[in-house]
């Protein structure tokens, strides 16, 4: 086996290793087709069988309604920020909005240049997005209520999701897809980008439920279409196929090695409270969130010194932690914790948290 | 060395062996960084690396001028349909295009979703686009003149580029980009998927003029200009790291071991002659475009019996040659021999289409 360091990237990040080892052990021949994965035309039935089997794994894992179809999109989730008012607005229904830190703000900017009427319903940008909003009220007549699951840069997550009534939920969950069970029948549109727990950056998952496929405008650049990919398959053109190859080795390790949602939410649960245990037993690391709403997949902290901080961040970069620098518009710390990072590898970089305390303290 | 078949198929296509080992070889540690390059932030030094020597390598083996950008942007070729127009329509100036096959005609249809004065100036579509149109006028005032550079299900290829005076060119390349020399001074955007000679899909490489810049309405969503990727170097939302790592690695190929476009024409000159030489001197194989326009890219071809072009189809693929078959849309035999398929490969072909012969004459 190689040499691997403890990667704590917030996306492209850490993928299983028998997964790349698969990737790398099959990478000249796929499938006995004498051909790399990446030569392999996504008509062939090597191929079909792939994307089928991604598609039925993700039904699966998230135990999806007949009600709803999984599509492969170019572009990632910014991509989806663009697609979703221009696909499902209703007209003269404004689009509801919560705002809970960067990449919410980055989808409402993209919905009010497409739409007059966004409303942000709330928003915890008083306190620097250190919280998730409650205690307010969805526009009844609204065409959806658009919120970030988890908020990658500033450590929220939501543990009990909004209440939208009957307007349909639409949900960023790139950075926290597939890493607990989720009650999807609240939901007319899920979307991940892949590179943080599904695959390699360049594809975005979508799941859509069957009434808002009647929304879609008939007049959108066919590549801009929900309905595009619903009605091909996600093969109206060429997709990314090493992405969804990938993607669907993902999905096997997590329901047949991992066991499933409910697991994969334990081991996550655990690794998050190794950290957060750390953190709030400790003088010098103190979390960048209130408590009740800390992720479990993007553990964010601070420490009291500046100095100290920098001694820390390099400190880890010494011993093999890597990714641990936050955000760059935040600053400070951030272990991201993605399904595939081991326990083994946040078990170190607790252990390491402690000796470094101890030897500045 | 892993047993490989010769691999004449259409998109995604056949890579070179060289590139793939490497891919293979350095899978889990990517640049000694102790992780895989689908694990690498697109913000680490590795990978900008990665993304600079791409858009280096570009720009040496086209010998492009300093007024040119390079770009790439997911969703392909069929994604470029709807930005062109979106991005580069000026105001009451038509949109001129030439429709020489399949994807030609969907770039028009793409075109007329929204803009008015969509004009389509020559057609090939009257013989079933078996040869290219001459002769044609270029409207002076066009925003541009859209042409396709190489017809990958027709079979044809432009051997001398469109006159279009002052309007600017645009062209998709996808299937034959960097397979020869191009004059670019021409052109003001040349786009190209990369699943055909660049490496894997998922993205496509764009090269911009500066002055093509000026005409991007400042109202698009944000993921949908031009002007997003050139100012934040293709990295304002997270890019397809690995397609791009791949093209590098392509590019490294083409400009050191093959030795530039000079050389690499001479070869796919030789390969092309190679099977047209075959189906020039045969009674069964007859060529499907006129000889004064055939690819070098494409070679498409019929059996003057159908039953006997199902048998040729089926030994073939029992003698280990896949992707001869000709696209669902037109039927018939079509062998793509991009940059990477090898002098071998074709030979081989060429000797089986003769034995062939031989056996059933």
């Amino acid at each position: 086996m190689e040499e691997r360091v403890h990667n704590f990237n917030a996306g492209p990040a850490a993928l299983p290793l028998e997964v790349l080892e698969e990737i790398r052990n099959s990478f000249l021949n796929f499938k006995g087709t004498g051909m790399s994965i990446i030569e392999t035309s996504h008509r062939a039935v090597a191929f079909d069988e792939v994307i089928n089997d991604a598609v039925e794994r993700t039904k699966r894992l998230l135990k999806l309604g007949d009600e709803f179809s999984v599509l492969f999109i170019q572009g990632g989730a910014s991509h989806q920020f663009c697609m979703i008012p221009m696909n499902l607005s209703l007209p003269n229904k404004p689009l509801d909005y919560i705002n809970t830190g960067t990449w919410s703000t980055k989808a409402i900017k993209e919905a009010r240049i497409q739409v007059e009427d966004v409303r942000v319903i709330a928003s915890s940008e008083d306190k620097n997005f250190s919280y998730l909003p409650s205690g307010f009220t969805v526009d009844k007549d609204a065409s959806f209520l658009h919120f970030t699951s988890n908020n990658t840069i500033k450590g929220t997550q939501w543990k009990k999701y909004p209440d939208g009534g009957d307007v349909p939920l639409i949900c960023d969950m790139s950075s926290d897809f597939m890493s607990h069970p989720v009650d999807t029948r609240p939901f007319g549109l899920i979307y991940a980008g892949a590179q943080k727990n599904l695959g390699p950056a360049g594809v975005a998952l979508v799941i859509i439920r069957d009434d808002m496929l009647k929304r879609i405008p008939n007049n959108l650049p066919t590549i801009l279409s929900y309905a595009t990919y619903k009605d091909n398959d996600s093969l109206f053109n060429t997709p990314p196929t090493f992405a969804i190859y990938v993607i669907d080795l993902v999905l096997t390790w997590l329901e047949d090695t991992i066991g499933g949602l409910e697991e994969m939410e334990r081991i996550n649960k655990e690794k998050a409270s190794l950290l957060y245990e750390v953190i709030d037993e400790s003088k010098i690391f103190k979390g960048t969130t209130d408590s009740s709403c800390r992720s479990m997949m993007n553990a964010t902290f601070r420490l009291t010194d500046e100095e100290l901080e920098k001694n820390f961040l390099s400190d880890a970069m010494k011993n093999g932690f890597v990714g641990v620098k936050g955000h760059k518009s935040v600053g400070g710390c951030r272990a991201s914790i993605y399904n595939a990072v081991t326990i083994e590898s946040v078990k170190s970089l607790a252990n390491f948290m402690k000796e470094f305390e101890s030897a500045n303290t």
